[in-house]
Formats: C-alpha cells, sequence, structure tokens
C-alpha cells in the first residue's frame, strides 16, 4: 500500500544540474520510505525521498523488487562525476500501479510494470522520433542523479514508491516473476538491443565477455535469438551455468591460447566488463565484418591500434540500453522464451553488503532488493 | 617494348618473410629497369628487378604510369616493419598487356590494364572466397615486400614491367587516361569499397577527413553516389577543389567551432589521415548508427572513450582497400561516371623530390611516375 505523504518539494533539492527550476506551491509531492547514499564513502542510509504528484500522464508505481546494478555503485561513490546527495539509485524497478493520472492510457490500476533507466526524453529529436529516445540529443532523463523536464532531480528504485510519465513505463508479462524482471529492465535491454541491432541469430557465431549480471543475461538472449555462444570470462568457474543458460562453448581469458584459438571466429563480440581489456587481443577473435560492441565502459580511455581494425573490416562500437518500443519487444521475448535473469533477493540493509559483493563478482547473477523490506 | 632479359633469380632474395623456397632452375626469370630502395635514409636508385617468367596463368604487363602512394613512403622508410633492401615498391599500376600465359583467360595482349597492392591471395579461406582477397585469412600477397606464392619476394611498379596472376590484372576501361587511372588502384578502391560498404549514397551525409590523395578520390566518389559530402580539411586551403569535386561543404579542423557545429551530423565519416586524431571529437560528428571508418592508421595507438561511442550506438571502423571484384566495379564505377584522380606526373628521377612534398602534403592530388622515362 501506498505510504507516502503529501509535502511541497524543498527547492534546493532541484539544485543539481543545469536547470534552476523554483517549484510552485501547487507542485506538491509525496515523500516516500527509501535507501539512500549520503556520501561517496558512508553506507547507504534508511531516509524518504520526494516524489511529484502523480500529474495527468503519470503513473504511480509501488515498487516490489529493485535490481543492483554495477552503474548504482560507480555513481554513488562519485566514479562517475558529481553526485546530488543525497541520492537514491536504482534502475531496474517493477511493481504494480497504484494510481494514473487523467490522461493516462497505457496503464492502469493494478498493471505489473517496470521502469528501467530513463523516465524521460526530449520526444522532439531525430533520435527520439525513431524510437531511440536513450540517444536523445539533448540528453535522455536518467531514472536517478538526473534533472526531470520538471526541474527536480530524479530519485531512483530503492524506494517504495515513483512516479513515472506513462510513457517510460514497460508491461511486464505475467509469466515474469517480478524478481526475476527486475534486472531485465537494464542488464536485459541493455544486452538485448545490441544483440538485436547487430543481428544475432541462427548462423551467426556470438561471444559475451564476463558473465555478470550483464554477461549472463547476453548469453541466454543470445541463445534464444537462435545464435551459437561462446562465453569469454576470466575463469572457468561459472562454465555450468554458462552452458545451462545457452552457451556452446566457454574460454578462459586468462589462458593466452583462447585468443590464438578463437581467432577470426565472431561476427559479434558483446563486451560487458567495464575494466580496461587487451583491445588488439580481443578485436583479433572477430571474423569479416565482425563488430566488438562494449556495454560496460571503463573510465579511462582504451588504445586502440587502428592496424587491428583493418583486417576483417571490424568495428569497435557502443550500445547503451534501448529505445522504450524495444525494451517492451524484449520483455515481451523474454516472457515467450521462458528466460528471466538469475537473481539472489535480499533486503534493504544489506545493500552495502551486496555491494561489496557485487565487486567481488559474487553474485549469480543479480542482486534484487525486496522493497516490501522498506514500507 | 619489353626490354628484359632472362636469368636465373638469385635464391638469396627470397630470404625475406616467412617462407624459405629454393627455385629450381627452369624457375627462369625477366631483369627489368626499375627504381629501387637501398636503405631507409639513401634516395632512391635505377637498378633493375627480376620477374618470374609468365606462367600459365600470367600476364605479363607493360607499365606505363605507376602511382605514389604514402605507404610507399612508410615502406621504404622502415616506418612499417622490416624492409627486404633493395626493394622497388608501387602499388598503383597501370599498363598494357604484352604477354599472357597458356591458360590465361580473362585477359588478352593489348588490353589496358591495372594492378593495385595485392597480387595473390590464398583463395581458400572463408574471405577469399566471399571476394573480399584483401582480408584473405592467411595474408594476401603484397604487390611489393610480400612473400609471393612461389617464394620469391614481390617488386613493385616502379619499373617497367611486372608479371602478375590473371585474378589480380583489373580492367581499365578506355575512357579513363592511363595516368588518372592509376591512383584507383590504391586510392581509388581504399575510398570506395567503404564508401559502398556503408551505403555513401543519397539521403546520407558523409564526412571525409583529409584532402589528398585519398581524400580528394573519398569525396568525387561519395558525390558520384549522391552523397551529402563535407570535408573535414586542417585548413580551407583546398576549399576550391573540393567543392568542384562535389563536395557540399567544406570545414578547417583547425576551428574548433567546426566540431560543434557538425556535433550528431554524419552517418559516414572516411578518415584518411594517418596522423593522431582527437577521437572523442570526431566521433562527437556521428549521428545515430554513425561510423567513423578509418583508411589511414597512425602507427601509435588511438585514445579510445568508450562513453564517446555509446553516444548514437556509434563505431569505429577499419577497411583495407578492396576485393578484386570491387576493384573491377570501382574502374567501371568511375569510367560510367566520368571521374578520375587528378595526377601531376613525374619522371622517374624526381620520386625522391616527389616524396618530400608528399610529406608536406604538397601536391594536387596525386604524383604518378611516368614509366617512359625508365625504359
Amino acid at each position: 500500500m501506498f505510504s507516502g505523504r503529501l509535502v511541497p518539494i524543498a527547492a534546493e533539492r532541484a539544485n543539481w544540474g543545469s536547470k534552476d527550476h523554483q517549484l510552485s506551491p501547487e507542485e506538491i509531492i509525496l515523500t516516500v520510505n527509501a535507501v539512500a547514499a549520503t556520501s561517496a564513502t558512508d553506507p547507504l542510509v534508511r531516509t524518504t525521498v520526494e516524489r511529484r504528484d502523480v500529474g495527468p500522464r503519470d503513473v504511480l508505481i509501488e515498487i516490489r523488487y529493485a535490481g543492483i546494478c554495477h552503474s548504482d555503485i560507480h555513481t554513488v561513490r562519485g566514479e562517475w562525476g558529481k553526485v546530488p546527495y543525497p541520492l537514491t539509485v536504482g534502475h531496474e524497478i517493477v511493481g504494480v500501479v497504484t494510481e494514473v493520472g487523467a490522461s493516462v492510457t497505457r496503464h492502469q490500476t493494478g498493471d505489473r510494470v517496470g521502469v528501467g533507466c530513463m523516465v524521460n526524453s526530449c520526444r522532439e529529436c531525430d533520435n527520439c522520433k525513431a524510437g531511440q529516445e536513450q540517444y536523445c540529443l539533448t540528453g535522455n532523463t536518467g531514472t536517478y542523479a538526473s534533472v526531470d523536464r520538471d526541474g527536480t532531480v530524479t530519485q531512483g528504485g530503492y524506494s517504495t514508491h515513483v512516479v513515472v510519465d506513462e510513457d517510460f513505463v514497460l508491461r511486464v508479462p505475467e509469466s515474469i516473476p517480478y524478481e526475476k524482471a527486475a534486472p531485465l529492465l537494464c542488464a536485459g535491454i541493455t544486452t538485448y538491443s545490441p544483440l538485436s541491432h547487430w543481428k544475432a541469430g541462427p548462423g551467426t557465431k556470438v561471444a559475451v565477455v564476463g558473465m555478470g549480471g550483464l554477461g549472463h543475461m547476453a548469453v541466454k538472449i543470445a541463445a534464444a535469438m537462435g545464435a551459437d555462444v561462446t562465453v569469454l570470462s576470466q575463469t572457468l568457474s561459472k562454465k555450468d551455468d554458462g552452458l545451462a543458460f545457452g552457451a556452446e562453448s566457454y574460454y578462459a581469458t586468462s589462458d593466452k591460447e583462447t585468443f590464438k584459438t578463437l581467432a577470426n571466429t565472431f561476427d559479434l563480440i558483446v563486451n560487458t566488463v567495464s575494466a580496461p581489456i587487451d583491445m588488439a587481443a580481443y578485436l583479433g577473435m572477430l571474423r569479416l565484418d565482425g563488430t566488438f560492441v562494449s556495454v560496460g565502459a571503463p573510465p579511462e580511455p582504451l588504445p586502440v591500434q587502428v592496424f587491428s581494425l583493418f583486417n576483417n573490416r571490424r568495428s569497435f562500437a557502443g550500445s547503451s540500453i534501448g529505445g522504450i518500443a524495444e525494451t517492451q519487444e524484449m520483455l515481451d521475448f523474454c516472457a515467450e522464451r521462458g528466460i528471466a535473469s538469475e537473481v539472489e533477493v535480499i533486503t534493504a540493509d544489506q545493500v552495502d553488503e551486496a555491494y561489496e559483493r557485487v565487486l567481488k563478482s559474487d553474485v549469480r547473477y543479480r542482486f534484487v532488493i525486496d522493497i516490501d523490506t522498506l514500507r
């Protein structure tokens, strides 16, 4: 049940980012329970966050589960730039609709829904019009730590409720349990989008680098698409899982022979690892017209020897989440193929501990917070 | 007229590369006039080189013109690795067929023909079978400084004659003058291939970085394909030429405003410059799903910030010359559209001077050696 209370938003909370918007008195908001970071180093705390009132085109969602993404950790620790503390992160959100605005047509009370990495975009640029809101040319509005179109700073899903424009709310098919659906909203779409864009399917050879939250979804999705999937992981410790998820082969990247054995092999390599890697070695595994696409990104630039792109006319690309329509397509695809994320459910008090385990790659394969433990 | 004489090849000339082939007495060869490098620093010298006898599948070509490519300079100066001195370079070769082997079916005496950057490949690997001999998985045989399938070191086109397998000899359409056709065999195909592969054409925006030998051909070909072409050159000194070659716009990269003005603009950027560049700045000019393809390569790795690939799902690719069938397609395309290279014809004694001018970008736009001055 919704447990928020109505209070005017503190105008000073809107001081992050480029806009300087003073909320008018009628822009009332909801205060709801949440877990927040107060600095780059302190433990997370239980607190409250404000949500804007449900506008005509908004949906109020009672959150059931929120996944923990590596990006959450990068963000709260200040590794990706200045942070508007206190900040509630979380962009793998699933729950149930408890209220809709007067003009909402896409969702209704009781619907099982999800919210991913963005909650708005300009809707007017070429990319938005092409259904690629994630690449909005004015910048999409991130689910947390972004300045929303109304000037407020967005707060994420480690929280009991969230208010989101209906156009950025996805339908979660009945057949996917809430907790297993949550990671699909980031890990799922982040890997589905490049696999779909670069046409993974029957007859294509796909490698997935890394067997974490993103990697395990990449394996499942690529296999479900019909591709011949190889996992490239540091060690063979998760080999049984990888094969069970649908991979045909599994190689350790700690073994230099791997790169020789697999030279000129793949049509597509999806790199889910954020650590710096030896680009020449990975590019060397691409066959003619193959693409190495990074969905993880080290903060430091990667040195790329152009000669290693010449052979086989190779490409090095980036891909960032997916568009809203494509995210819905991914959820429906997963439901149809009976795939979802492997999760470990935790309480709201276990997030700090979970972060440490994520950093040690000690999770199979995604932590998901049971938001009932926050009510 | 052919002026060679028959002598046995010196076996020690075949000591470069991985193969150690001893020629048998019947593998007789032709000695012909040539210009060669004897070291990384000495001036080129007039000398002779040996050509193998015309085999059943070979074509003997009396060379008329040979273009000077920047790669020639990199090679003879040892900037791209160990060099088998004395070496004759040149891989933009045009001439007339004066003799054909018994089994030759594709060419006959008197034909106008050309030879580009490769003279052989394995013919058996997936890439060769796909007509992409330039990406032969065992390595194609370069027109110079390579070990040919018979174990000899290949010698290039700064020479009066060359013997080449018929499958690697192109037909030069009648309408293209020899001297203007020569640079098409490298500069032409090197730019045509990525423009064709990444579908430059009506409705696409293409930028060409650099207005040298490759760049000027990229502009002509992209414009002939129907693309909206922008030149990105260090200065505006060649602007009039660029527009005359078919470009719609011309910007100086020395002006930082260029990168802001052209942010998110191009479907394809063809980089013909070998000097290190600021990748983030150039990638920022790509629109959704745009590709930055390098056909020039600095010897040093380029630092690539992966985040700059995320926006607009950008790709950074490499492309190397083109396949044999595609090279013929390019020659026919140029003939049909009435385009060819802009050249400055020099004598065989002016090559050193021409090299210095190439290094200063002081040529509009390709030096071509009149091989009659070598006879």
